[in-house]
């Protein structure tokens, strides 16, 4: 059943503004890969993530992820031990020369303290199926496209919170933080994020980004 | 070179007030239908692109995708003319009894009006991979997760500024709509948005959205 929508209209001059202040809060986004070891508020975690996966679309409403959060020191510990010593064969063998070449100008190795050092891990698990009230598979359509936009929400819901964060994809090391986890087989490892505050010498590297006539076309 | 990274730092209070507001504005981010065909001023649309393809994260700061804003109504109906046809297609063909039959609760089908009267379509590509400065093919790492973010940032940002949208994904619409709107082959449509205010008799399903304790879990 269908019920009205309820909409929140803003005068032209409200809407340029709100738009304008959000892009710069978006634009002060970067990847932060030193994060202090000062705690946070969970309130703001419990906020933030259900901004992301409590009102993300999905393909035919499936919310197809589980958001998991790792405070635990040890557990912490125990992921940054898979990361590196995966991310270490990564770079050495399984990258190659082109991609190490790449990811050159951004200075990153398989050495991650932020692992150890961020008060939280958010680890986003993409379900590949459902299970329907029989129990049968429930098939997730368009599953890795929207947690991706879930995962867009929790950038933005971080950053508005001043939290800061590096979005990773840990090549290769799914299957085992799913089994340290106890997370399902039908749930597959997307993204890593840690969160927290920035530590004090924390630098960014010297990117720039597209201007607006090489991202959009008008038609 | 790396630079040191400014930030801005909120109280405890004001993060959770933040955070808190920031759920409370997604929250209200339905999927929207029917919409209106009253313009929108272009000055937001150019801000919310470059919230969200201006400043998303990417692998490797590839940076892998153009937003296309339609404005045009004869391409807008032209569009229409193509996603119907596939789509009806996709409907009583391909999609097979229980994709249909998932979607029934969203009253969904071929016909989409909103193509015509929507201001503006926002049509998100994919670029499969660059180029280099010696002409050669760039490769792009996880780039259908980092335009997909990127469409996170955009939901967001349209939020922020009171317009409304829904997100699709025309099924086998791709190669027709890369033609007609004179993109590269290296370009692959990922998702289609139309943007605009809501019509006046707008509805939306009804449905749930997963608490809490079905989408997190704390370790
Ligand atoms: C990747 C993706 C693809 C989608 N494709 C379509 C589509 O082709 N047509 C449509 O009407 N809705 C589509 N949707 C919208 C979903 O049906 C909608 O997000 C879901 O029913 C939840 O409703 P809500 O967005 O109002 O919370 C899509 C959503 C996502 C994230
Ligand atoms: C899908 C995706 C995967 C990424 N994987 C990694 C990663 O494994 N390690 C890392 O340090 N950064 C990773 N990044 C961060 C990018 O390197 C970063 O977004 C890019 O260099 C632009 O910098 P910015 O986020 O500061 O704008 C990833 C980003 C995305 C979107």
């Amino acid at each position: 059943d269908h019920i009205p929508f309820a909409h929140t209209r803003y005068s032209e001059e409200e809407m340029a503004k709100r738009s304008q202040e959000f892009y710069e809060l978006l634009n002060q986004r970067r990847s932060v890969r030193f994060i202090s070891n000062e705690q946070i508020p969970m309130e703001v975690i419990d906020n933030i993530i259900k901004a992301a996966a409590g009102t993300a679309p999905s393909g035919a409403h499936t919310e197809p992820w589980t958001f998991v959060v790792v405070k635990d020191p040890e557990v912490k510990h125990r992921i940054r031990e898979i990361i590196e010593e995966e991310e270490e064969i990564n770079y050495r063998r399984r990258m190659g020369v082109r991609w190490v070449t790449d990811l050159k100008k951004l200075r990153t190795n398989w050495i991650k303290e932020y692992l150890d050092t961020a008060p939280v891990l958010i680890l986003i698990f993409k379900q590949v199926h459902g299970f329907a009230a029989n129990g049968k598979k429930k098939v997730h359509y368009y599953s890795e496209i929207s947690v991706s936009i879930s995962c867009g929400l929790l950038l933005a819901a971080l950053q508005n919170a001043g939290l800061v964060t590096v979005t990773t994809s840990p090549l290769n090391c799914g299957p085992r933080l799913r089994v340290l986890l106890g997370r399902p087989t039908n749930e597959k490892l997307l993204l890593l994020l840690p969160v927290g505050y920035p530590s004090k010498e924390a630098t960014v590297p010297n990117l720039k980004r597209k201007p607006l006539d090489q991202i959009m076309v008008t038609v």
